[in-house]
């Protein structure tokens, strides 16, 4: 048994191969066994919040609640809620939690707009698709076809066709595959639609094997055939796009294979049919039956995080720890005090932020929103070694706090932070937290917690070595380059 | 016990502090012991009729009519309905009641829209909001909320802040109070948008205290701080705007008052934030339970109109009794119809209408409808006592009938009416009835009943001494000045 | 007991007189046990599928699924689903049919789309209007209204008034009126909007009495006066709709027949009122009514094709039965092979197409797709009999198949074929099959088969004698004038 009352379901990322497993286990359960759940989310309430346009997701959750007996308490972007695009998201959030909500399934163009209703509400809340970046029940559909179809994850070889640049789809389903063994990839795609290179690195580190080519052909001796929609708009050049176009139409001569399954997350386009509908009659076609699976898997969902299936423990979710400052205590003895110590620093108590970053002092010193009247002394370019430089700021009389010293370690990671006090020295290296909050922006354009959206939503960014991670985008800054 | 049921809910004018007490302590128990009703409204149909957008008051009645097991009937404006614009209300109405519906919830742009559907239909008619007239839901969640959290309604400070010109909700909140006692306002508007003078007059008459103001600051000593929203095109100036958009912004600073409740009808304007979001954490905001009490509140009032909840006695509303014409007889005798009074008036038999206001004769002879060829005869500014004039109006051989005596009264409300016989002259003084119907046309722009809509609603007004009240927006036309 | 399980409901056209008295029976049972019913689609999904705006047809359906139990899974268009535009019907209703749907109500703009959605889904569908094609309901709940007003359907006269050219609610009702005896109708159009002539010639050919009039007048004697709405468009001459807008508002002057019945699928439109507002009250109106049967009606059908009301039968759809070839077989002898026929046709083996129309023996060869390089020798404008022509086809050491026979048929209806091989003659009338599939296309705009709406419907057309009927649309075309 695996807790999952209360989980939230954000991102695929957040799922080790048990979890994967045991959801699709259940979601098995649904599907052999439908009838026998129709009550069991009777008396909760599953929200639907939809700010877009949404079809096969909409419909498949609404139907998985209706099926578990839920009540349902629509939020549709076309249901007449313009007026409330003057309001931020966890205000309406709040609204339907007081309005009754047990379960919140969301759909938001902002990314990290679904982390960010689970930061506001109590109640476990699904992602369904948070504008570029997630769509986790899309992953975990996709995993229960194959499963399903293949009877197994491991060992598999599956080709991915299409548009691999820009679809969500495929990017989440690659890293999904990287929890199993033996997995092998084929990517086809027009050279201007490749994976994205990070990706690559990605399987390349795990030692995973995969070939690009920009032939159908190439893919079709593999296990799964998983065909994606490609966009017209991304062609400069129509006659590129028409070629496309013609060789990614997959057609029944494709599919000489008896095993492959064909795959599509759909809907497919009737003006640049990319699966042409012959292929719908033949064995090899699984892409309705996927969609039909979308709804069992959001069943399991529902009952897991609502906590009516499962153990009915609660998921506890790992806390980051805050970074601890390690200090190195010197006691002054009048000797010390007057050679290398007290005399050094020239102060009777303060700080003296020492070894910054050449031409940082001032900034960093405006930054630590010190009180005001408090004397401070600042050299810049000061040599420090040989041929190398250095900044240093003293604080007279005043202790900088663990924030301000955090505040200090964004900018200059290789500073060191002397606290003087009569009787003691305790000198320190910056530290940065395991989390940042409030101290550094999000500025990537569709990131709720970018201010230019006016969400309120107070930036929070994971310390992973010289990385920050955005808590709701993902995307990445690095320190020292803010 | 009062009789709710088929009680329609138009306007909080029109219940006592006996009704709105009931109310309230039914919604009190609808919080306490919700699961108990979860069945209550099993088999009736609850309709929304939304022809506007709305969020909170659409779902929370939603959500109530869940709540209690009603079937829902959903009619959006954004529901693909759009071609029933040209089709009358009140046959909308009639199909959704034909098609089911026992009580019927709308929300609609037009003035009188409310009152109009609890004319047409049989059942129970909720208004959740008719342009800027009524929204009587929301002032019961109101005072809900404030006797929840003060635990009374007497005897209270309330401090308003914002749009106090415009504000639909602060205007019906004032005039509820006014049914409790020893109540106190503090209202906090820029001076552009103060409380229209006609509600400080009723306070004045009613020796309520109140204090007006522009600083926010004086109001923060109040029991209860009603924040609303300030809407930017209010302002030709936006400096002025900017001004008070940062005078307004309310924050913890100044919330030092332990027992201050915070209000806001929701939603807030994210740009221009009216109560900042730091305030939501302190024990003195209580906006967001506010919102979750209009789930309680609207459950209360299906549950009493519906007849499920209550002593299930019918509500019977006070009919107006039509006004009776007091006619003094006058038996002739020979001598006298020779002397004073059929040969006064020269006719045997007819009406003769006197002390018409000068100059109305003719006007008023058109008006009346009579049958083609009955001859008249005109007296146009006749001395009339000392330095006063009348016209006199002499109809030969034809006797008015009650609605003729009535239109003279409208435009004449001082005439006399002599009816003439062979035998008896009958005399009275013109009597208004105290309900107008079909015979003066309302001519606000946003009132249902104007003609320009096409709704086919036969105007109505209360005769209240010189006023006439349209019957359904509400607006006052004065007599004599049609 | 008739067979329902299972069966569209997509045109009047496939029901006869028992099947409509069959439905109208349940629906009578529907209206007055309804509370019996309120479980019998438990388990059910009825799913609405409306591409276009509806309001009453979707409610109706709405609450008739409500009304016995069903879950319910809405696709509006106005849900946010407009991303659907770019994929097929096909793909959607696969979908929808994976999500769990049992029954599918459907309304889109194209013709023939309900059939469509028939032959792609294993669950029954209800027609619930496809473009200005079919819709049965409709038809239905008039028929039920009728009756039920009327007590038969027989014998009654009905008048219709309005748009008579365009209103596909009148084609229908008129339709269905034939299977019933002694029916007489009265149609009250302006000269534009007359009746169109195929349905006077289908009323004259089964002799029923019918009257064309501009004149309401004349239609008040009727049974059932059936008004229906103009739409000002449709006139060139806005004087000329003054004139037939005034001239056929109904008025309660119009009604001094206290038998007839006053009928109107609805909305009214309020700024052409067809029915003045004070019809509404007389007794003779039965509009309201009207709207209300259609839920009954609809639980009725949804009743019956879901298999839970009736004997459970499956409906059996009539089989068309492909045409037969009739060969007459000639076995050669040495004398004959030299006289009359190895050496009249000069081959050993291979195909002649004899008696083909004059100059469409190229046109012809182009179209059976032989394989390359088979020799053909080919005669045009050959005499044949007296004064005629006739071109000859002959196909050397190749002999045609069923499907190329049959487009040989289509070219020229009355070819024959010689199948000669060296110990036979074969010889048989070319013969159209019942059904042409993918044979030939349809090019009616509003068809759902026509290729340019990118729906992949294959062509199929029903034969009947010369015409050819497109199975979606209805519309007819000629054989040899393709």
């Amino acid at each position: 048994m695996i807790a999952f009352k209360n989980r939230d379901i954000i991102s695929i990322k957040d799922f080790s191969r048990q979890d994967v497993e045991y959801i699709l286990r259940i979601a098995k359960e649904m599907e052999h066994n439908k009838a026998k759940y129709k009550e069991l989310l009777k008396g909760d309430v599953v929200t639907l919040v939809f700010f877009e346009s949404s079809t096969r997701t909409r419909l498949s959750t609404y139907m998985a609640a209706q099926n578990l007996g839920a009540t349902i308490q629509p939020f549709l972007y076309s249901d007449g809620t313009s007026a409330i695009k003057g309001e931020t998201l966890s205000d309406t959030l709040m609204m339907l939690k007081k309005y009754g909500a047990t379960v919140v399934a969301i759909r938001h163009p902002l990314e990290g707009s679904a982390q960010w209703a689970a930061d506001v509400l109590d109640v476990p809340v699904v992602n369904c698709g948070d504008g570029a970046h997630e769509h986790p029940t899309q992953t975990l559909l996709d995993l229960y076809t194959i499963n399903k179809e293949k009877g197994k994850l491991d060992g598999l070889s599956i080709t991915f066709v299409g548009d691999l640049k820009y679809g969500r789809t495929v990017h989440s389903l690659v890293l999904a595959f990287t929890k199993f063994e033996n997995v092998e990839f084929v990517f086809v795609s027009p050279n201007v639609l490749k994976l994205p290179s990070y990706i690559k690195e990605m399987l390349d580190e795990k030692k995973i094997v995969y070939t690009e080519t920009e032939k159908l052909e190439e893919g079709v001796d593999s296990d799964v055939l998983y065909m994606t929609r490609i966009q017209e708009e991304r062609f400069g050049d129509k006659a590129e796009y028409e070629h496309v176009r013609k060789a990614y139409s997959l057609k029944p001569e494709h599919l000489l294979n008896p095993n492959i399954k064909v795959m599509h997350p759909l809907p497919r386009n009737k003006r640049a049919i990319e699966i042409d509908p012959s292929v719908d009659a033949l064995p090899q076609a699984c892409y309705m039956g996927q969609a039909e699976n979308g709804v069992y898997v959001r069943m399991a969902l529902l009952g897991l995080v609502s906590g009516k299936l499962g153990d009915g423990e609660e998921y506890k979710p790992k806390v980051n720890v805050e970074g601890e400052f390690e200090f190195k205590e010197i006691k002054w003895k009048d000797r010390e005090r007057k050679k290398g110590g007290y005399l050094v620093w020239e102060m009777e108590s303060g700080t003296a932020v020492d070894h910054l970053k050449p031409n940082t002092a001032t900034k960093i010193k405006d930054l630590l929103g010190l009180p005001e009247n408090v004397t401070c002394t600042i050299g810049v370019n000061l040599p420090s070694g040989k041929q190398s430089y250095k900044d240093l700021l003293k604080i007279w009389g005043y202790q900088l706090n663990q924030e301000q010293m955090q505040k200090v370690a964004l900018f200059s990671p290789n500073a060191t932070i002397n606290l003087i006090s009569e009787d003691v020295l305790r000198k320190t290296k910056v530290v940065l937290p395991k989390v940042l909050t409030g101290m550094v922006v999000c500025d990537k354009p569709h990131c709720i917690s970018n201010p230019k959206h006016y969400e309120f939503v107070p930036s929070k960014f994971m310390v992973d070595g010289e990385r920050f991670i955005c808590h709701y985008c993902g995307r990445k800054k690095v320190n020292g380059v803010l």
